[in-house]
């Protein structure tokens, strides 16, 4: 809780001790999450929400898709958008079914959508992009021919109104429920990484990256 | 792949292969996701988001929340919601930055949310909420009392317009790149369960319950 909310639609209200709105926490949610979910609304008044893959830069915000795309096409011109993201980190399993909860940390930004249209820029999204995904893979992937960064609808949004809420800790019982039999507590939840699952049409023998070997979330703790 | 679209917001239009509109697919990711992200628009024409845990009964997907909390306030009154739960399950890794993706089973949910009244729904709805989290946590929690759930506001919306989306298997490269030195393939991941934390209250020594210690979502691989 190191700073004011920069906007009241971003303020936590209810319970007001989880909201941080400090960029540096921020920052470290967006950079660990792998997907985040943006919303916006349609020129009918109606609700939009997709999934999608999101990268940080600096202060900016990028997500991106098929230019083929009518979500994309839809988002493309100034639109007001809502994005947030989630990192389920744990069950908080209370003696009470009211107390039960989960330990997360959440970011929420509110931005005005704005197309990349700089090739440079776009290049510096595509790379960001590879390296959210799996740290050190864009030294290695074929970068982006013209024709491919055509195809490419890249949007962005400045990170100047943001927020985060953040649940830690274990279960809050009331005092009357303490003495009850059943076990309570923290499972805690991580996104895990399985073996490595080489291309059928892989040629040659190249060895598995050490980022994908030994593959984490930046920030992520175990 | 089973049947058509209910509607046409919840139609797949950019690979279309990635659709799939039947209940059965749509509901196991439903079940199978902890959380959910809920979109709607306020009155003054502005996207808003929040992420909650939520679960689904039969036909009727439930989401809940402090009735003191503005953000449920704002969505008590039949407004209408588009609700979308993302499930990752591994990272595409392409030879070209171009054909990089990811794996993942989304579904998508559109209707106008209905404030659960009646006593009965209520409690149903919390021993689901409940065994969502941690499935057989119902059987041992103490149920709300009639003051807990008036202190709490539920939320349904009816699943007679969804849709899933979910891309599986390896990268699809250009066959101009199949020659490129890098490794390509797919990271698996996955939500895994660390130690259990007992609550630094407990008392007694009840032991760890079986939905704890073998923790997994239904119908999770692995």
């Amino acid at each position: 809780m190191a700073t004011e909310a920069p906007s009241e639609r971003t303020r936590v209200h209810r319970l007001p001790e989880r909201g941080d709105y400090d960029r540096a926490t921020i920052d470290q949610i967006l950079d660990e999450a792998l997907i985040c979910h943006v919303a916006w609304v349609t020129d009918d008044g109606e609700p939009r929400l997709i999934p999608t893959i999101h990268v940080r830069v600096d202060d900016t915000l990028y997500f991106h898709g098929s230019r083929a795309s009518r979500t994309l096409q839809a988002l493309r011109a100034g639109t007001e958008v809502c994005v947030a993201t989630t990192i389920v980190d744990g069950l908080v399993l209370a003696r009470s079914s009211f107390h039960h909860s989960m330990n997360y940390r959440s970011a929420i930004a509110f931005g005005t959508a704005r197309e990349v249209t700089d090739h440079d820029e776009q290049l510096l999204v595509a790379r960001a992009l590879a390296d959210h995904v799996a740290p050190g893979r864009a030294a290695d992937a074929r970068p982006p021919t013209d024709d491919e960064l055509r195809q490419t609808l890249m949007l962005a949004i400045a990170l100047d109104e943001s927020s985060a809420k953040i649940r830690t800790g274990p279960p809050k019982d009331e005092e009357q429920d303490l003495d009850l039999p059943m076990w309570a507590g923290i499972l805690p939840l991580g996104l895990t990484p399985g073996a490595p699952e080489p291309a059928p049409d892989l040629r040659g023998a190249p060895p598995v990256p050490v980022y994908v070997e030994g593959y984490r979330r930046p920030g992520a703790s175990g």
